[in-house]
């Protein structure tokens, strides 16, 4: 078995974009990675692309005009968690010795299709009777405050966090810092998730080149790369959306690193409403299940706290082109490892994760977890 | 290293289906080769799952209400090709000691989409300019017939080849044998391709379980798979569409099974449009460049000659739902080299190959050519 590794990351800027061609967007994270691991097109031996509502060969066009053609290229799709699947398969194939030098590329070009919430398939009945996205997220949040004793505020805390940490973050696409009052004030999408509470719709591409680990090298290291599907609302659970889902695939991930929750200096998880980045981070272990909103009362979770959470921004600031997203918390947590991440650096971070959850646009079944354990060794 | 096998397959019926739910499709597919492979849920290790135009997450509410819960569910695209990737990385998986029981499943309701000719995306310039699909066949169809002075009737031959051999096919979209005179007389689609000559619509699914061979099971080897990627239409080249791309795939498909294209007993291959086939047995080195209606002239691809191609009526008969394209050869040459083929049996096959060409929709670039060898030994 061979330790795989993270040589270079790079990204576009997230946003609205409807001057760019995807290409434009590819273009752009992969010369970056590949710059930055000192790898050329002739040197790849694979890649993978994971997108979601991409054209069919949405990258390889771009690929081809890259002069990377002939390798294998295989996109995935497993909803929003399509770039961390991108990455789980090339560290796979590292890990394997299958391939050496593996793109892992996430591509979204939402507003090419969308101007608003995203239209439920003909054949999702879940979908067709409102049960979208935030409909569901917005019912754990009701279910979780009725649980825990949270209040609206609380939960918007998580966005004034989040849009605080963007600031820093010159490719995000929101960069306003919010108090929690004017994020209780901004539109009500699904009560009791307001409009900066809610992830917005972008366009973006990010990019990581995986191979094996070599001592001395300033990269990063895959420690391990968990892949689990599941449910997105479980009517058998207790628990409210995903808990189970990320849990399990938490475990099994903290258990090949060898590592726990504690040992964390940084971490990027997905807040693609409020509720879930609190739930997320009590499914991951940093706080007991019910007091998650204490991460962020006692600034725990605050850059400047001992284990920031979504410093990038997250999904509610940096954007959320949903085949990009997996990819761009795996940049961010390789430049906070690698003492890059400039205005929002954690000083002194070795040990990240990344944690992506797919909930399907396909109503409630359909899920994905995937987590990665990154550290920077030596 | 492992030698992978087939366990089992399974497809459900194909044609236009637009009563029936995705997952209905896929229940059938997988029920039957889950069966086949006495394979139960909780035993399947990872599942990979080839569409197109599938929905976010198609399979995985399917595979749910199956109790295939849990495992990674990685969903694959590749345009055409796309099953025949799922069936690869399923191949690699169990090669590579990753796992030892992988189903791959191939989905695509078409009908849901497309009520004609497929829609090229805003951005694709070529597609909007009137380069789908069937104008490059046809392009590449007159630049073969001016090349080797091949006529009319003799692309037609194809036709009335596969849909000769979708006669004994239960599940194929459609059975009805057609002389090359009511070929050439159907409808014009895209000069000199008339209706008869290019694949319809259809839906369907396709399904493989993959594991470790064992010796004496009744069982079919994967002893080679290759995927590539590369261009459409390589302007660059003397050649008609996709060639090289497929001869380099089946260069390196034959090298790592040990044999040549003499050896194989049946094949299925893209015959999306009469004219694919024809360049694609060259390709594969059934024929020499230019020589391929030869093939179909002396009867030697037709069943009851010594290599049948596309047994199963082909792309052009048995349909062509996108993503479980490639898992329906799959399962036609399973069905072949264990002797289950019924009406359209080769008598002793032992050697077959699957070819999958994946043609971008967004149209020039964007293209994967997968090629397996399988066998039945001892």
């Amino acid at each position: 078995m061979t330790v795989p590794a993270i040589k270079g990351v790079g990204t576009s800027l997230f946003g609205k974009q409807p001057d760019l061609h995807p290409s434009e967007l590819v273009w752009r994270a992969v010369d970056e990675a590949m710059t930055r691991a000192g790898v050329t097109a002739g040197e790849l031996d694979a890649v993978y692309v994971g997108t979601v509502f991409g054209a069919p060969g949405v990258a390889q066009r771009a690929l081809h005009a890259m002069g990377i053609v002939g390798v294998p290229v295989i996109t995935v799709e497993n909803a929003c968690a399509s770039g961390t699947t991108a990455l789980h398969e090339a560290s796979e194939a590292v890990r394997l010795d299958r391939w050496a030098c593996v793109l892992a590329v996430g591509i979204e070009k939402m507003t090419d299709q969308f101007a608003g919430a995203i239209h439920p398939e003909s054949t999702d009945i879940e979908g067709r009777s409102g049960l979208a996205l935030p409909s569901l997220y917005a019912m754990a949040a009701t279910r979780y405050q009725h649980a825990f004793g949270v209040t609206d505020a609380e939960l918007a805390m998580v966005a004034e966090k989040n849009h605080g940490h963007a600031r820093h973050n010159d490719r995000a696409q929101h960069r306003t810092p919010h108090t929690v009052e004017e994020i209780l004030a901004s539109r009500m999408i699904a009560d009791p998730l307001t409009l900066l509470q809610c992830c917005p719709i972008a366009d973006g591409a990010a990019a990581a080149i995986v191979g094996p680990h070599e001592p001395g090298a300033r990269e990063v290291v895959i420690r391990s790369s968990v892949l689990r599907s599941g449910q997105l609302w479980d009517h058998r659970s207790e628990h409210v959306w995903g808990f189970e889902l990320i849990r399990d695939t938490a475990r099994r991930a903290f258990e090949a690193a060898g590592i726990g929750p504690a040992d964390l200096d940084v971490v990027e998880c997905h807040d693609a409403f409020t509720i879930g980045e609190i739930v997320t981070t009590e499914a991951l272990g940093l706080a007991p299940e019910g007091e998650g909103v204490g991460l962020l009362r006692d600034r725990h979770t605050h850059l400047g706290g001992p284990q920031p959470v979504n410093p990038s921004g997250g999904l509610l600031s940096r954007g959320h082109p949903l085949g990009a997203t997996g990819l761009a918390q795996v940049a961010e947590v390789v430049w906070q490892l690698l003492g890059e991440a400039g205005g929002r650096q954690h000083p002194g971070a070795t040990l990240g994760l990344v944690e992506t959850m797919g909930g399907g646009v396909a109503g409630v079944d359909g899920n994905a977890c995937a987590i990665a354990v990154l550290e920077r060794l030596g």
